[in-house]
Protein backbone atom coordinates (compact mmCIF):
# COMPACT_ATOMS: atom_id res chain seq x y z
CA UNK A 1 0.00 0.00 0.00
CA UNK A 2 1.43 3.46 -1.11
CA UNK A 3 0.89 5.61 1.79
CA UNK A 4 1.47 9.99 1.19
CA UNK A 5 2.36 11.69 4.41
CA UNK A 6 3.90 14.92 5.40
CA UNK A 7 6.79 15.86 7.46
CA UNK A 8 6.21 18.23 10.07
CA UNK A 9 7.63 20.09 13.11
CA UNK A 10 6.85 22.38 15.99
CA UNK A 11 9.81 23.26 17.87
CA UNK A 12 11.85 20.81 16.50
CA UNK A 13 9.27 18.73 17.79
CA UNK A 14 8.81 15.80 14.31
CA UNK A 15 5.68 14.37 13.33
CA UNK A 16 4.78 12.32 10.42
CA UNK A 17 0.89 13.54 9.52
CA UNK A 18 -1.20 11.12 7.71
CA UNK A 19 -4.12 12.56 6.01
CA UNK A 20 -7.05 9.80 6.71
CA UNK A 21 -9.90 11.44 5.49
CA UNK A 22 -8.82 11.50 1.90
CA UNK A 23 -7.08 7.51 2.26
CA UNK A 24 -8.47 5.04 4.36
CA UNK A 25 -5.88 4.11 6.78
CA UNK A 26 -5.42 0.99 9.22
CA UNK A 27 -2.11 0.10 10.38
CA UNK A 28 -1.06 -2.16 12.91
CA UNK A 29 1.35 -1.04 16.06
CA UNK A 30 4.01 -2.36 14.09
CA UNK A 31 3.68 -0.59 11.06
CA UNK A 32 3.40 2.63 13.11
CA UNK A 33 6.78 1.71 14.64
CA UNK A 34 7.94 1.04 11.31
CA UNK A 35 7.44 4.18 9.63
CA UNK A 36 8.27 6.12 12.96
CA UNK A 37 12.02 4.58 12.97
CA UNK A 38 14.62 7.19 12.03
CA UNK A 39 17.08 4.67 10.19
CA UNK A 40 14.42 1.93 8.53
CA UNK A 41 11.26 4.09 8.15
CA UNK A 42 10.70 7.87 8.19
CA UNK A 43 11.46 8.88 11.35
CA UNK A 44 9.46 11.00 14.01
CA UNK A 45 8.65 11.36 17.48
CA UNK A 46 5.28 10.98 17.24
CA UNK A 47 2.40 9.97 14.46
CA UNK A 48 -0.85 12.28 13.98
CA UNK A 49 -3.70 10.63 12.07
CA UNK A 50 -6.39 13.10 10.42
CA UNK A 51 -10.00 11.43 10.74
CA UNK A 52 -13.10 12.50 9.63
CA UNK A 53 -14.84 12.91 13.19
CA UNK A 54 -17.04 10.67 15.11
CA UNK A 55 -18.81 13.72 16.60
CA UNK A 56 -20.99 16.11 14.92
CA UNK A 57 -20.21 18.98 16.39
CA UNK A 58 -16.56 18.57 15.32
CA UNK A 59 -14.29 19.02 12.47
CA UNK A 60 -11.94 16.74 12.48
CA UNK A 61 -10.69 13.66 14.79
CA UNK A 62 -7.22 13.05 15.33
CA UNK A 63 -4.94 10.13 16.78
CA UNK A 64 -1.37 10.51 17.97
CA UNK A 65 0.80 7.07 17.94
CA UNK A 66 4.47 7.69 19.65
CA UNK A 67 7.12 5.91 17.63
CA UNK A 68 7.13 2.97 19.10
CA UNK A 69 3.64 2.02 17.92
CA UNK A 70 1.79 3.04 21.30
CA UNK A 71 -1.40 5.30 21.09
CA UNK A 72 -0.97 8.24 23.52
CA UNK A 73 -3.74 11.05 24.59
CA UNK A 74 -2.03 14.87 23.63
CA UNK A 75 0.57 16.50 22.74
CA UNK A 76 0.70 20.73 22.02
CA UNK A 77 3.20 20.80 19.22
CA UNK A 78 0.89 17.56 17.55
CA UNK A 79 -1.77 20.01 17.38
CA UNK A 80 -0.58 22.48 16.11
CA UNK A 81 0.94 20.96 13.25
CA UNK A 82 -2.48 19.36 12.69
CA UNK A 83 -3.75 22.89 12.37
CA UNK A 84 -1.32 23.55 9.87
CA UNK A 85 -1.90 20.44 8.04
CA UNK A 86 -5.46 20.44 7.45
CA UNK A 87 -5.07 23.75 6.40
CA UNK A 88 -2.32 24.00 3.82
CA UNK A 89 -4.11 20.51 2.59
CA UNK A 90 -7.54 22.04 2.07
CA UNK A 91 -9.18 20.08 4.00
CA UNK A 92 -11.09 23.16 5.89
CA UNK A 93 -11.37 26.62 5.45
CA UNK A 94 -12.03 27.56 9.21
CA UNK A 95 -9.57 29.63 11.36
CA UNK A 96 -10.52 27.45 14.40
CA UNK A 97 -11.11 24.23 13.89
CA UNK A 98 -13.45 21.57 16.55
CA UNK A 99 -11.09 18.68 17.13
CA UNK A 100 -12.14 15.41 18.51
CA UNK A 101 -8.91 13.84 20.69
CA UNK A 102 -8.40 10.87 23.12
CA UNK A 103 -8.95 13.77 25.84
CA UNK A 104 -12.13 15.59 24.47
CA UNK A 105 -12.78 18.30 21.84
CA UNK A 106 -10.09 20.59 21.45
CA UNK A 107 -10.43 24.35 19.56
CA UNK A 108 -7.33 24.78 17.89
CA UNK A 109 -6.88 28.69 15.91
CA UNK A 110 -4.37 29.47 12.99
CA UNK A 111 -3.38 33.22 13.95
CA UNK A 112 -2.18 35.53 10.96
CA UNK A 113 1.10 35.52 11.31
CA UNK A 114 0.46 30.85 10.61
CA UNK A 115 1.47 30.37 14.45
CA UNK A 116 -1.35 28.28 16.14
CA UNK A 117 -2.77 28.70 19.63
CA UNK A 118 -4.12 25.68 21.11
CA UNK A 119 -6.41 25.54 24.03
CA UNK A 120 -4.71 23.05 26.07
CA UNK A 121 -7.40 22.48 28.39
CA UNK A 122 -7.78 22.97 32.13
CA UNK A 123 -4.53 22.22 34.53
CA UNK A 124 -5.57 19.68 37.58
CA UNK A 125 -3.51 19.88 40.76
CA UNK A 126 -5.56 17.15 42.74
CA UNK A 127 -3.10 14.54 43.47
CA UNK A 128 -5.19 11.85 42.42
CA UNK A 129 -5.96 13.23 38.88
CA UNK A 130 -2.44 13.90 38.32
CA UNK A 131 -1.44 10.62 39.94
CA UNK A 132 0.79 11.98 42.70
CA UNK A 133 1.23 10.28 45.90
CA UNK A 134 0.70 13.59 47.99
CA UNK A 135 -1.98 14.44 51.63
CA UNK A 136 -3.49 17.03 49.63
CA UNK A 137 -3.06 19.69 46.65
CA UNK A 138 -0.23 22.16 47.42
CA UNK A 139 1.52 24.48 45.28
CA UNK A 140 4.96 22.94 46.51
CA UNK A 141 5.65 19.50 47.50
CA UNK A 142 9.26 18.24 48.73
CA UNK A 143 10.06 15.29 46.86
CA UNK A 144 13.20 12.94 48.03
CA UNK A 145 15.79 11.96 45.15
CA UNK A 146 18.39 9.99 46.79
CA UNK A 147 19.35 11.54 49.93
CA UNK A 148 18.00 15.53 48.44
CA UNK A 149 14.95 16.75 48.54
CA UNK A 150 13.63 18.98 45.94
CA UNK A 151 10.78 21.37 45.76
CA UNK A 152 8.13 20.21 42.53
CA UNK A 153 4.83 21.20 41.89
CA UNK A 154 2.78 18.65 40.26
CA UNK A 155 0.22 19.58 37.61
CA UNK A 156 -1.88 17.51 35.21
CA UNK A 157 -2.27 19.17 31.83
CA UNK A 158 -3.95 15.99 30.67
CA UNK A 159 -0.48 13.88 31.20
CA UNK A 160 1.41 14.43 34.09
CA UNK A 161 4.43 17.04 35.01
CA UNK A 162 6.55 17.68 38.09
CA UNK A 163 7.60 21.33 37.57
CA UNK A 164 11.31 22.20 39.71
CA UNK A 165 12.78 25.68 39.71
CA UNK A 166 16.38 25.91 39.09
CA UNK A 167 18.92 29.02 38.51
CA UNK A 168 19.91 28.35 35.48
CA UNK A 169 18.84 25.98 32.96
CA UNK A 170 22.32 25.25 31.59
CA UNK A 171 23.46 23.90 34.48
CA UNK A 172 20.61 21.84 35.43
CA UNK A 173 20.87 18.27 36.70
CA UNK A 174 18.48 16.99 33.64
CA UNK A 175 20.20 13.81 32.65
CA UNK A 176 20.50 13.08 36.35
CA UNK A 177 17.40 14.06 38.48
CA UNK A 178 14.97 13.84 35.34
CA UNK A 179 15.22 10.17 35.22
CA UNK A 180 14.63 9.87 39.23
CA UNK A 181 11.82 12.39 38.95
CA UNK A 182 10.18 10.24 35.62
CA UNK A 183 10.39 6.97 37.79
CA UNK A 184 9.60 8.23 41.63
CA UNK A 185 7.47 6.20 43.19
CA UNK A 186 5.30 8.69 44.46
CA UNK A 187 4.19 9.29 40.31
CA UNK A 188 2.40 6.23 39.73
CA UNK A 189 2.15 6.50 36.15
CA UNK A 190 5.42 8.17 36.01
CA UNK A 191 5.91 11.56 35.28
CA UNK A 192 7.34 14.16 32.58
CA UNK A 193 10.24 16.31 34.25
CA UNK A 194 10.66 20.22 33.70
CA UNK A 195 13.26 22.23 34.77
CA UNK A 196 12.16 25.92 35.04
CA UNK A 197 14.01 29.35 35.22
CA UNK A 198 12.76 32.45 35.84
CA UNK A 199 14.08 35.34 33.97
CA UNK A 200 11.52 38.06 34.49
CA UNK A 201 7.76 37.65 35.24
CA UNK A 202 6.93 37.27 31.82
CA UNK A 203 9.79 35.21 30.42
CA UNK A 204 11.04 31.81 31.26
CA UNK A 205 13.68 29.24 29.90
CA UNK A 206 12.71 25.47 30.12
CA UNK A 207 13.57 22.24 29.58
CA UNK A 208 11.57 18.82 30.32
CA UNK A 209 12.58 15.25 30.59
CA UNK A 210 10.01 13.52 29.11
CA UNK A 211 8.30 10.22 29.90
CA UNK A 212 9.60 7.36 28.02
CA UNK A 213 11.33 9.58 25.76
CA UNK A 214 14.44 11.49 27.51
CA UNK A 215 14.88 14.98 26.88
CA UNK A 216 13.14 16.76 24.11
CA UNK A 217 13.89 20.04 22.09
CA UNK A 218 10.44 21.25 23.47
CA UNK A 219 7.38 19.95 25.17
CA UNK A 220 3.80 21.76 24.75
CA UNK A 221 2.62 20.68 27.79
CA UNK A 222 5.34 20.95 29.80
CA UNK A 223 5.55 24.33 29.07
CA UNK A 224 1.90 24.90 30.10
CA UNK A 225 2.74 22.90 33.25
CA UNK A 226 5.66 25.68 34.26
CA UNK A 227 3.63 28.59 33.39
CA UNK A 228 0.92 27.40 35.58
CA UNK A 229 2.95 26.50 38.27
CA UNK A 230 5.17 29.53 38.24
CA UNK A 231 1.83 31.55 37.93
CA UNK A 232 0.26 29.49 40.92
CA UNK A 233 3.22 30.47 42.82
CA UNK A 234 2.83 34.44 42.27
CA UNK A 235 6.13 34.33 40.38
CA UNK A 236 4.59 34.85 36.97
CA UNK A 237 1.89 37.18 34.70
CA UNK A 238 -0.55 35.83 33.72
CA UNK A 239 1.03 36.05 30.12
CA UNK A 240 4.48 34.33 29.34
CA UNK A 241 6.99 33.64 26.77
CA UNK A 242 8.59 30.37 27.23
CA UNK A 243 12.30 29.61 25.84
CA UNK A 244 12.98 25.60 25.33
CA UNK A 245 15.73 24.73 23.78
CA UNK A 246 13.72 23.89 19.99
CA UNK A 247 11.96 27.76 19.57
CA UNK A 248 9.96 29.74 21.83
CA UNK A 249 5.96 29.43 22.80
CA UNK A 250 3.98 31.78 24.40
CA UNK A 251 1.47 30.53 27.42
CA UNK A 252 -1.42 32.42 28.77
CA UNK A 253 -3.55 31.14 31.67
CA UNK A 254 -6.20 33.86 33.47
CA UNK A 255 -6.01 31.01 36.58
CA UNK A 256 -8.56 28.54 38.28
CA UNK A 257 -10.51 26.99 36.28
CA UNK A 258 -9.44 28.79 32.59
CA UNK A 259 -7.77 27.14 30.11
CA UNK A 260 -4.50 27.32 28.92
CA UNK A 261 -3.83 28.43 25.92
CA UNK A 262 -0.41 28.10 23.74
CA UNK A 263 0.78 29.76 20.87
CA UNK A 264 3.28 28.64 18.59
CA UNK A 265 5.20 27.76 15.43
CA UNK A 266 4.38 24.93 12.70
CA UNK A 267 5.82 24.04 10.17
CA UNK A 268 5.53 21.50 6.63
CA UNK A 269 9.12 20.17 5.90
CA UNK A 270 8.40 17.78 3.37
CA UNK A 271 6.04 16.05 1.53
CA UNK A 272 6.44 12.09 0.95
CA UNK A 273 5.00 8.84 -0.54
CA UNK A 274 5.94 5.39 1.03
CA UNK A 275 4.95 1.65 0.09
CA UNK A 276 3.95 -0.16 3.63
CA UNK B 1 13.67 25.54 -5.04
CA UNK B 2 12.06 22.25 -4.72
CA UNK B 3 13.92 19.14 -4.39
CA UNK B 4 12.77 15.55 -5.19
CA UNK B 5 15.14 13.51 -2.88
CA UNK B 6 15.03 9.01 -2.48
CA UNK B 7 15.28 8.35 1.35
CA UNK B 8 17.24 5.11 1.50
CA UNK B 9 19.39 2.49 3.50
CA UNK B 10 21.70 -0.33 3.48
CA UNK B 11 21.98 -2.43 6.86
CA UNK B 12 20.55 0.88 8.76
CA UNK B 13 22.71 3.30 7.26
CA UNK B 14 20.37 5.58 5.83
CA UNK B 15 20.65 8.18 3.13
CA UNK B 16 19.26 10.73 1.06
CA UNK B 17 19.91 10.33 -2.18
CA UNK B 18 19.38 13.38 -4.77
CA UNK B 19 19.47 13.05 -8.47
CA UNK B 20 21.88 15.76 -9.87
CA UNK B 21 21.70 14.33 -13.30
CA UNK B 22 18.59 15.43 -13.97
CA UNK B 23 18.11 18.12 -11.43
CA UNK B 24 20.90 20.89 -11.20
CA UNK B 25 21.48 20.76 -7.41
CA UNK B 26 24.32 23.23 -6.01
CA UNK B 27 23.68 23.31 -2.27
CA UNK B 28 25.81 25.37 0.46
CA UNK B 29 27.72 23.28 3.15
CA UNK B 30 24.38 25.10 5.63
CA UNK B 31 21.64 23.32 3.19
CA UNK B 32 23.29 19.75 3.20
CA UNK B 33 23.35 20.25 7.32
CA UNK B 34 19.72 21.24 7.19
CA UNK B 35 18.73 18.77 4.97
CA UNK B 36 20.77 16.28 7.27
CA UNK B 37 18.92 17.53 10.13
CA UNK B 38 16.45 14.88 11.24
CA UNK B 39 13.97 16.61 13.17
CA UNK B 40 14.47 20.11 11.36
CA UNK B 41 15.17 18.28 7.94
CA UNK B 42 14.66 14.83 6.48
CA UNK B 43 17.31 13.53 8.26
CA UNK B 44 19.76 10.95 7.21
CA UNK B 45 23.76 9.84 8.05
CA UNK B 46 24.70 11.03 4.94
CA UNK B 47 23.62 12.77 1.48
CA UNK B 48 24.65 11.36 -1.99
CA UNK B 49 24.79 13.38 -4.66
CA UNK B 50 24.74 11.62 -8.22
CA UNK B 51 26.20 13.85 -10.96
CA UNK B 52 27.04 13.46 -14.13
CA UNK B 53 30.56 11.98 -14.83
CA UNK B 54 33.43 14.50 -15.39
CA UNK B 55 35.46 11.54 -16.67
CA UNK B 56 34.74 9.78 -19.95
CA UNK B 57 35.44 6.69 -18.89
CA UNK B 58 32.29 6.39 -16.20
CA UNK B 59 28.67 6.61 -16.44
CA UNK B 60 28.11 8.97 -13.31
CA UNK B 61 30.24 10.83 -10.32
CA UNK B 62 28.87 11.00 -7.12
CA UNK B 63 29.57 12.75 -3.70
CA UNK B 64 29.11 12.10 -0.15
CA UNK B 65 27.92 14.72 2.90
CA UNK B 66 27.92 13.82 6.27
CA UNK B 67 25.07 15.40 8.12
CA UNK B 68 27.06 18.27 9.46
CA UNK B 69 27.03 19.33 5.79
CA UNK B 70 31.12 18.25 5.46
CA UNK B 71 32.10 16.22 2.06
CA UNK B 72 33.70 12.72 2.90
CA UNK B 73 35.61 10.43 0.85
CA UNK B 74 33.75 7.00 0.63
CA UNK B 75 31.12 4.78 2.28
CA UNK B 76 30.12 1.18 1.11
CA UNK B 77 26.47 1.21 2.03
CA UNK B 78 26.63 4.43 0.34
CA UNK B 79 27.37 3.04 -2.90
CA UNK B 80 25.42 0.01 -2.96
CA UNK B 81 22.33 2.42 -2.57
CA UNK B 82 23.69 4.50 -5.27
CA UNK B 83 23.43 1.64 -7.67
CA UNK B 84 19.97 0.60 -6.58
CA UNK B 85 19.20 4.20 -7.30
CA UNK B 86 20.23 4.57 -10.47
CA UNK B 87 18.69 1.36 -11.39
CA UNK B 88 14.93 2.09 -10.09
CA UNK B 89 15.15 5.61 -11.51
CA UNK B 90 15.88 4.62 -14.93
CA UNK B 91 19.34 6.29 -15.06
CA UNK B 92 20.84 2.98 -16.45
CA UNK B 93 20.24 0.47 -17.60
CA UNK B 94 23.96 -1.44 -16.75
CA UNK B 95 24.21 -3.98 -14.08
CA UNK B 96 27.48 -3.25 -13.74
CA UNK B 97 28.01 1.03 -13.25
CA UNK B 98 31.43 2.62 -13.56
CA UNK B 99 31.41 5.34 -10.96
CA UNK B 100 33.90 8.66 -10.21
CA UNK B 101 34.09 8.61 -6.39
CA UNK B 102 36.54 11.07 -4.04
CA UNK B 103 38.74 8.23 -3.74
CA UNK B 104 38.56 7.15 -7.91
CA UNK B 105 36.65 5.23 -10.32
CA UNK B 106 34.32 2.27 -8.43
CA UNK B 107 32.72 -0.59 -10.66
CA UNK B 108 29.20 -1.94 -8.29
CA UNK B 109 27.32 -4.30 -9.73
CA UNK B 110 23.96 -5.43 -9.46
CA UNK B 111 23.32 -9.01 -8.65
CA UNK B 112 20.17 -10.97 -9.74
CA UNK B 113 18.57 -10.58 -5.96
CA UNK B 114 18.93 -6.72 -5.74
CA UNK B 115 21.81 -6.70 -3.77
CA UNK B 116 24.56 -5.02 -4.73
CA UNK B 117 28.36 -6.14 -4.90
CA UNK B 118 30.74 -3.21 -4.45
CA UNK B 119 34.71 -3.19 -5.53
CA UNK B 120 35.51 -1.08 -1.94
CA UNK B 121 39.37 -1.34 -3.11
CA UNK B 122 42.49 -2.52 -2.42
CA UNK B 123 42.97 -2.56 1.31
CA UNK B 124 46.60 -0.61 2.56
CA UNK B 125 48.80 -1.90 4.98
CA UNK B 126 51.63 0.98 5.11
CA UNK B 127 51.53 2.63 8.07
CA UNK B 128 52.12 6.46 6.68
CA UNK B 129 49.04 5.65 4.10
CA UNK B 130 46.85 5.09 6.87
CA UNK B 131 47.97 6.97 8.46
CA UNK B 132 49.12 5.07 11.80
CA UNK B 133 52.35 5.91 13.80
CA UNK B 134 54.36 2.55 13.51
CA UNK B 135 57.84 1.70 12.69
CA UNK B 136 56.43 -1.00 10.10
CA UNK B 137 53.49 -2.66 8.63
CA UNK B 138 52.48 -5.77 10.54
CA UNK B 139 50.10 -8.14 10.92
CA UNK B 140 49.23 -6.85 14.49
CA UNK B 141 50.62 -4.22 16.58
CA UNK B 142 50.46 -3.68 20.69
CA UNK B 143 48.51 -0.10 21.16
CA UNK B 144 48.19 1.37 24.64
CA UNK B 145 45.03 2.56 26.11
CA UNK B 146 45.47 3.86 29.38
CA UNK B 147 47.19 1.38 31.27
CA UNK B 148 45.82 -1.65 29.24
CA UNK B 149 47.51 -3.02 26.09
CA UNK B 150 45.44 -4.30 23.16
CA UNK B 151 45.95 -5.81 19.89
CA UNK B 152 44.89 -4.29 16.79
CA UNK B 153 45.52 -4.65 13.09
CA UNK B 154 45.68 -1.27 10.91
CA UNK B 155 44.39 -0.91 7.72
CA UNK B 156 43.50 1.62 5.16
CA UNK B 157 40.32 0.80 3.65
CA UNK B 158 40.55 4.59 1.78
CA UNK B 159 39.88 5.48 5.48
CA UNK B 160 41.69 4.27 8.27
CA UNK B 161 40.48 1.60 10.40
CA UNK B 162 41.96 -0.39 13.71
CA UNK B 163 41.07 -3.53 14.04
CA UNK B 164 40.38 -5.77 17.32
CA UNK B 165 39.15 -9.45 18.21
CA UNK B 166 37.21 -9.90 20.50
CA UNK B 167 36.00 -13.09 22.59
CA UNK B 168 32.23 -11.41 22.18
CA UNK B 169 31.14 -8.88 20.33
CA UNK B 170 28.46 -8.42 22.77
CA UNK B 171 30.06 -7.76 25.52
CA UNK B 172 32.83 -6.32 23.84
CA UNK B 173 33.92 -2.78 25.36
CA UNK B 174 32.97 -0.55 22.28
CA UNK B 175 31.67 2.43 24.12
CA UNK B 176 34.47 2.87 26.44
CA UNK B 177 37.32 1.39 24.35
CA UNK B 178 35.94 2.89 20.82
CA UNK B 179 36.78 6.74 21.78
CA UNK B 180 39.65 5.94 23.03
CA UNK B 181 40.86 4.26 20.02
CA UNK B 182 39.23 6.53 17.75
CA UNK B 183 41.41 9.46 19.16
CA UNK B 184 44.58 7.63 19.55
CA UNK B 185 47.67 9.93 19.45
CA UNK B 186 49.17 6.91 16.67
CA UNK B 187 46.01 7.71 14.66
CA UNK B 188 46.85 11.07 13.63
CA UNK B 189 43.58 11.43 11.27
CA UNK B 190 41.93 9.54 14.03
CA UNK B 191 40.53 6.21 13.30
CA UNK B 192 37.41 3.95 12.80
CA UNK B 193 37.22 1.26 15.90
CA UNK B 194 36.24 -2.51 14.67
CA UNK B 195 35.30 -5.28 16.85
CA UNK B 196 35.51 -8.54 15.52
CA UNK B 197 34.51 -11.55 16.74
CA UNK B 198 35.42 -14.79 14.71
CA UNK B 199 32.44 -17.54 14.59
CA UNK B 200 33.92 -19.33 11.99
CA UNK B 201 36.47 -19.34 9.55
CA UNK B 202 33.36 -17.87 6.90
CA UNK B 203 31.50 -15.88 10.09
CA UNK B 204 31.93 -12.82 11.69
CA UNK B 205 30.18 -10.98 14.48
CA UNK B 206 31.41 -7.01 14.17
CA UNK B 207 30.59 -3.77 15.99
CA UNK B 208 32.60 -0.28 14.79
CA UNK B 209 32.87 2.44 15.95
CA UNK B 210 32.99 4.96 13.59
CA UNK B 211 35.42 8.02 13.68
CA UNK B 212 33.05 11.44 14.43
CA UNK B 213 30.04 9.20 14.70
CA UNK B 214 29.97 6.81 17.87
CA UNK B 215 29.04 3.38 17.16
CA UNK B 216 26.45 2.94 14.26
CA UNK B 217 24.37 0.07 13.00
CA UNK B 218 26.69 -1.37 10.03
CA UNK B 219 30.02 0.03 8.44
CA UNK B 220 30.78 -1.18 5.10
CA UNK B 221 34.85 -0.65 4.93
CA UNK B 222 34.48 -1.69 8.95
CA UNK B 223 33.52 -4.84 7.56
CA UNK B 224 36.41 -4.85 5.04
CA UNK B 225 38.91 -3.75 7.31
CA UNK B 226 37.75 -6.60 10.02
CA UNK B 227 37.78 -9.45 7.33
CA UNK B 228 41.02 -8.37 5.57
CA UNK B 229 43.26 -8.10 9.00
CA UNK B 230 41.68 -11.88 9.75
CA UNK B 231 42.35 -13.10 6.46
CA UNK B 232 45.92 -12.06 7.05
CA UNK B 233 46.23 -13.60 10.34
CA UNK B 234 45.12 -16.70 9.04
CA UNK B 235 42.27 -16.99 10.80
CA UNK B 236 39.35 -16.19 7.64
CA UNK B 237 38.89 -18.02 4.35
CA UNK B 238 38.51 -15.51 1.26
CA UNK B 239 34.75 -15.61 1.53
CA UNK B 240 33.32 -14.36 5.01
CA UNK B 241 29.59 -13.45 6.19
CA UNK B 242 29.75 -10.54 8.36
CA UNK B 243 26.83 -9.81 11.06
CA UNK B 244 26.16 -6.43 11.83
CA UNK B 245 24.10 -4.99 14.33
CA UNK B 246 22.18 -3.88 11.04
CA UNK B 247 22.40 -6.64 9.56
CA UNK B 248 24.64 -9.39 7.10
CA UNK B 249 27.11 -8.51 4.68
CA UNK B 250 29.41 -11.18 2.19
CA UNK B 251 32.81 -10.02 2.10
CA UNK B 252 36.00 -11.14 -0.66
CA UNK B 253 39.25 -10.70 -0.37
CA UNK B 254 41.74 -12.59 -3.11
CA UNK B 255 44.70 -11.05 -0.71
CA UNK B 256 47.61 -9.36 -1.66
CA UNK B 257 47.22 -6.68 -4.50
CA UNK B 258 43.29 -7.82 -4.91
CA UNK B 259 40.58 -5.28 -4.09
CA UNK B 260 38.18 -6.38 -1.58
CA UNK B 261 34.68 -6.90 -2.83
CA UNK B 262 31.26 -6.18 -0.45
CA UNK B 263 27.89 -7.38 -1.36
CA UNK B 264 24.93 -6.53 0.63
CA UNK B 265 21.45 -5.44 0.41
CA UNK B 266 20.02 -1.43 -0.44
CA UNK B 267 16.48 -0.14 0.19
CA UNK B 268 14.34 2.32 -0.68
CA UNK B 269 12.03 3.58 2.07
CA UNK B 270 10.23 6.69 0.35
CA UNK B 271 10.41 9.21 -2.02
CA UNK B 272 10.37 12.96 -0.77
CA UNK B 273 10.16 16.58 -2.38
CA UNK B 274 11.15 19.08 -0.05
CA UNK B 275 11.27 23.10 0.11
CA UNK B 276 14.84 24.41 0.62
Amino acid sequence: MKLRFTKMQGLGNDFVVLDGVRQHIQLSREQYRQLGDRHFGIGCDQILLVEPPSNAEADFRYRIFNADGGEVEQCGNGSRCFVRFVTEHGLTDKREIVVETARGLIRPRLEEDGSVTVDMGRPRFTPAEIPFLAEQDQVCHPLQLGDQTVLISAVSMGNPHAVRIVEDVDTAPVATQGPQIESHPRFPARVNAGFMQIVQRDRIRLRVYERGAGETLACGTGACAAVVSGIRQGLLDARVQVQARGGQLIIEWAGDSHPVWMTGPAVTVFEGEIEI
